[in-house]
């Protein structure tokens, strides 16, 4: 993979013949596309400053193009936003937060720099996202390892390398994670993955239902509480807190606040039962992003707010601490910051029943750089 | 990727924990299995007389294995049913046969060099394909080279290469091939893809409909036979035969017998128009395999003796020289000898409405190596 750093250019193959930029640009251009991307006086599509001729020109096609200012933005946007609204001299008195970037929406040594640059976390899911972030400099303190399916390779890399927590996605996993702990000799640290039961509204082939889903210990069968009293019994592991991912695509909170509330019920629980106040309270991610025109994401701000709000109220009706709180948002920092760039070549009128015509368009690029629109059906 | 030689096995990853083998492997091991495969003494699947704990241990997991005398035995059998069925000195004198196997199936330099070593052609699709093909050692020449969108890079590699043939894909592609055929001062050998108009039985979300689809030139709005004009006409172009290929998990010849039928007509008109006989007809591929021990797949025999009748009949009927005749298996080769070889990490056990439940088994792989599933809802 070839890479052009003013603008963060990643692609391989050859130079572009023509392009394609739909008639009405300007709505797609507002709402979908980069926030530097525009339509210069040649009528050809620029991102960064540069021409997307230029970026096929020096790099080739297909390529990823990332607007480096978008994507900034849209992090310090959720991160200031975060840190306002659940701070401790603020209004309602909360926890402080935290934001991980969420590094399955998109990842390379250049992403890693720049989140470590915002001072946010980073989240990765396996040894080799683990790889590239601290090649591209983030403190290891500020990983976070997730996964419903750790290697004892990724439980020991991550440990040696010094994550700031672990997500542990099963009582199996438990077990996994303090025998590699008390191998190398440390404690630790690790939050808890509830299964709460919420699902987000979302396009329904990416939707995860209520118990039946893949992630997660259950809240619902006790699993959950079980999960806590064995880790605080551990010496080998460290409580950070728990942990909930509810969906993805997600345009409102309310399913976050019903996620919210199952977990300090919990927290609730665990001081009662256990005498332990959780300190942390992960509320994942999924913020949706527009797909369409007709897609309308919640803001950062109102994130925050909507968030902020949730954790006052029930941490008031529950007689609890505020925890911190984090957030990991991916897809709606990377994503409207992105665009695949293709070439243009063959292209093919072909005439159906009824005598309508269909027009195909060949790239040079496909479904290993684009799965969604097969996989889900997506606009 | 690490590869070991003694049965072909491609993989990355840890050693495995435990191994998950159906409880009632026997049907599922004479239908849908390597030929060698079984269960040995200890109840453990073995493949190519390695059990595959062994191969896990090797290699790692996930891994692809290929069972060599499987894959030889089925490339064999095409081969040797096709060469027979299609004899010039057989019961119906027809013009010979050559198989080529279909590289988009599953592709290295090992499996290239077996291929190489049957006498068996090769189809690739991309300049990446034909790089593997002739680092295994397959003569260029025994190389065809299909694609709808093939860029100039990789014409000009195919020619430059002396692939057998480029199958050309487009009245735009002509010109394209002419060109870059011209610059090296090479004639460039064709065929033709046309699109016959038909859609073979097959699972509905894999199907090619009628006109509706981006390969090939018309038949039905003479574009077919304007680019059998366009070829002759141009001296840096040789026209080997027209090409087809009517759908996948095809399990019953009638689709082919039509497609032969259209083919021929075209064959005739040209013939009559510009005094030119075909010398090749390609078939393409697309044979059935087995998923379920539900499926029927026709055997080479079967295949061979079906296309041979529908040939020699048309010919008769049209009153043609009969052409050679190519097909293209990939999966009815590679499919039966391969299998997937994972790792069990986390089993789940989830509580469902109504207090159904299911068990969830994580693995070491995912949609990345095996996105069939969720792409086509396949059994």
């Amino acid at each position: 993979m070839r890479t052009h750093e003013a603008g963060a250019v990643h692609g391989q193959g050859e130079a572009p013949a023509w392009l394609l930029v739909p008639k009405d640009v300007n709505a797609l251009l507002q709402v979908l596309w980069p926030a530097t991307a525009h339509k210069d006086a040649d009528g050809v599509l620029t991102v960064g400053g540069l021409p997307v001729t230029e970026i096929a020109r020096r790099v080739g096609t297909p390529a990823y193009v990332i607007d480096k200012a978008d994507f900034l933005a849209r992090a310090q946007g959720f991160r200031d936003e975060m840190a306002r609204a659940f701070a401790p001299d603020g209004p309602s008195h909360l926890g402080g937060a935290d934001v991980y970037y969420a590094g399955k929406a998109f990842l390379t040594r250049g992403v890693a720099r720049w989140v470590a640059s915002l001072g946010l976390g980073l989240d990765v899911c396996t040894g080799g996202e683990l790889g590239i972030a601290l090649d591209g400099g983030m403190p290891a303190s500020r990983i976070a390892f997730h996964g419903n399916n750790k290697s004892d390779d990724e439980v020991r890399r991550a440990l040696s390398a010094g994550v700031g927590h672990l997500v542990i996605d099963s009582l199996q996993e438990i077990g996994q994670v303090a025998g590699i702990a008390g191998e190398l000799g440390v404690v630790a640290p690790v939050m808890i993955r509830v299964r709460v039961g919420v699902e987000a509204h979302t396009h329904e082939y990416i939707a995860t239902s209520h118990e039946d889903q893949k992630f997660g210990v259950s809240l619902q069968d006790g699993s959950a509480f079980e999960a806590v009293r064995r880790v605080l019994a551990d010496p080998r592991l460290e409580l950070v807190g728990l942990h909930s991912h509810i969906g993805s695509q997600i345009f409102d909170s309310a399913g976050f606040a019903e996620s919210i509330r199952r977990s300090l019920v919990l927290h609730a629980r665990v001081k009662d039962e256990l005498g332990y106040e959780c300190r942390e309270l992960g509320l994942g991610g999924g913020f949706g992003v527009a797909y369409t025109t007709g897609h309308d994401p919640l803001t950062p701000e109102q994130v925050a707010n909507q968030l902020a709000g949730a954790v006052a109220r029930d941490c008031a009706d529950l007689g609890l601490t505020p925890p911190r709180v984090s957030i990991e948002p991916g897809r709606a920092i990377a994503g409207p910051a992105g665009l695949t760039l293709y070439t243009v070549g063959v292209t093919k009128k072909v005439t159906l029943d009824g005598g309508f015509t269909r027009l195909y368009v060949s790239v040079d690029g496909g479904m290993s750089d684009n799965v969604r629109g097969a996989l889900y059906s997506a606009d």
